[in-house]
């Protein structure tokens, strides 16, 4: 069930790979034991309007949601978090050294009783 | 009041029109007793950058998330998720044959006291 | 920690000037005794595809999204939304004398202890 949305300023589309962010965090979510692979949906999408704090022309932002099932722990929220942030730490390392940045996360439970879904993936995962 | 974004990976665009969708759900929502026509604002983001599950070059998904007035019953808010996973089912079904493709859908509310809104469509549809 | 996010059905964009209204809106938090101005991202995102009530072919939208911590008196969060929506109101002013327009905004609050971010404007900002 996992969602991951990253949002990011269109400004900085010509220095990193978003296809490559957005596998990256796939896979780090996918090697914790609380997530089953097939169920994992991350996308980003280009904000090509923005207005980030003094308007400075650097200023960027990737700003990242992620939606899980309710009920799971403190402890695998926070796992979960710290493994996202870490990857996306990383990969903007370069903009994080330079003072025109945010990078945020966080995490939103999908309400249980209020969610339909249907996936052809996990069938085929799980027989694989 | 009520607002449904679908988000989708670009790879399923040339074999769908979700401005179709967008019209079907639209429909769908205004035929239940309990939301009014003029309200509605149904519509889709288009995910240019993704990477579902396994990365198997057919994955895609399409995630919809519906946004109502916080306060209804139980029944009304099943009432209008079954109607529009039924729909996005059907619009879907070629691809829910294939063991590549994940939908899903959550009702949110918007909490009262926190939300503004001007809408001029109202007064025409109620007067016409 | 303020996010704010316009969706806005395509149709509006040859008549409207998005930038500028993230601009303004950004200004307008900022302004506020509550929001750091280092903190705060606006964007707007585009929605190629949409269906908005009757169908209409001028019917169109703007939906915004406001994201803060949560802890904010209700004053705070009734103030914040005012000046938003004030900004929105008369920027749109022109489509809310015609009858095809809906324009929302709604405040969501940010779980504590589920939430991560890095941010490199605000020391430059409070070393300015």
């Amino acid at each position: 069930m996992p969602h991951l949305v990253v949002q990011y300023s269109a400004n900085i589309e010509p220095d990193f790979d978003l296809t490559a962010l957005c596998r990256q965090l796939c896979d780090a979510l996918s090697a914790l034991p609380d997530f089953e692979r097939g169920g994992i949906r991350v996308r980003a999408v280009r904000c090509e309007h923005f207005a980030v704090a003094d308007d400075a022309s650097d200023n960027a932002f990737a700003d990242m949601v992620l939606r899980i099932a309710a009920g799971r722990s403190a402890e695998v929220k926070k796992a979960a978090g710290d493994a996202l942030f870490e990857v996306a730490s990383a990969f903007f390392a370069p903009r994080l050294d330079a003072p025109h940045f945010a990078l945020s996360l966080e995490i939103r439970e999908i309400m249980p009783g209020t969610s339909w879904k249907k996936n052809t993936i996990h069938p085929r995962l799980q027989a694989g």
